[in-house]
């Protein structure tokens, strides 16, 4: 039996080149189930795959149809040989789609081999200097203005009951309203941590106190991202 | 003003050479905060690092003495050039210590450049097909067994009611009798990922129901391993 491996792409069109990472045995591999061929094709040339397109197949999981369940039809290609993963950004199957594959894959026997690659959540994570031993990933936040409102104060009273840092992620259009809420509802005294446009030349990453952001009257750019805080 | 750069050094001694990553822009760094020299070198060595150690100065974390706040005075060296802050293994600041050096970095308004590498949690979470839209890293379970199991119970209840993975480690002796206690209490359709050895050629990476692992009697080696779980 082969392997499904699970290959991180980058996260934006204009990595540093410090966050492109190189997979060697990636030239080896025919067999691709992708979120978007046309978008794989691209990241698979930019982490360094020589091997002429003509030669590879790709599976596009976005469009197939479940009722005839092709994603475990395109598996039984790993009998013969291995295959990989990919989403169109990061790391498949965090904070993006994937799982399902995997899922499948586990369920066939497959083995598994996830590669190291560049995921906003860790690397916000890693920079942001808050609690990296307890740490919950949500998602988005809601829309709704009053929800949103009433989940940043439940997620604030979990931070500090269980002393555990809070991220999400937002999307780029959002950012200042999110940021704005975040800022009059937290406590003064709550770390929150802005991570924007990671792996590009033009990343934001900074951490401070509520009332610190506040005084600053910081304003956010719409690009891609993440936000962590933590109430001691 | 340089940077603080924060470097993931691989996770086992055994490391397969597909984990492998390196940083050239450490060739220019001389200023490391480590937690302990004598791996700092070690694993320096392994990422590619070619500069002599004698150039080289070494800021030991896990002996400094708070009170005369020596994190801030080594700090200071990033006014002249870029420092590299490194653990014993894997990412620094997640699952791992670091994470204060980060926060003084903030507060002395220098930036801070998480790199990409090994993290043993991502990695089984994206290994794992379980949610990754949503998950919670909780170090260990309590070591009294009333307890665990109280916790185990806890954690269980949240996943179901947040559609949340719930992420644990173990240390490598215990593993055995806290996979027991996952078996014994967890629902038998709770779907359980267990890591083992992660980036060792050993590496063990399986997801399936509670019911299927009772069933199949494992047993796991005394190896650091990763347990995941979902109760949908």
């Amino acid at each position: 039996m082969f392997s499904l491996y699970l290959i991180p792409v980058p996260l934006t069109e204009h990595t540093n080149a410090h966050y492109i990472i190189s997979y060697p045995l990636l030239n080896s591999v025919r067999f691709f189930i992708v979120e978007s061929a046309r978008e794989a094709r691209r990241n698979l040339r930019r982490i360094g795959f020589t091997t002429s397109f003509d030669e590879c197949t790709f599976f596009e999981w976005n469009k197939h149809d479940n009722t005839n369940n092709p994603v475990s039809s395109w598996l039984n290609h790993c009998k013969d040989a291995d295959m990989a993963l990919l989403s169109d950004a990061g790391c498949p199957a965090v904070a993006d789609p994937g799982a399902e594959v995997v899922a499948m894959a586990h369920q066939s026997g497959i083995p598994v081999v996830p590669l190291i690659g560049p995921s906003s959540i860790l690397l916000s994570l890693m920079g942001s200097g808050l609690n990296g031993q307890s740490f919950a990933f949500n998602g988005y936040l809601p829309v709704d203005p009053l929800k949103r409102k009433e989940k940043i104060k439940q997620f604030e009273q979990h931070s500090l009951v269980h002393r555990q840092t809070q991220i999400f992620i937002e999307t780029p259009y959002r950012n200042q309203s999110v940021i704005n809420d975040l800022l009059s509802i937290l406590h003064p005294s709550t770390k929150l941590c802005i991570a924007a446009g990671l792996t590009s030349d033009q990343q934001y990453l900074f951490t401070d106190s509520v009332s610190s952001w506040k005084s600053k009257r910081f304003t956010l750019d719409k690009v891609p991202a993440v936000l962590l805080f933590l109430r001691e």
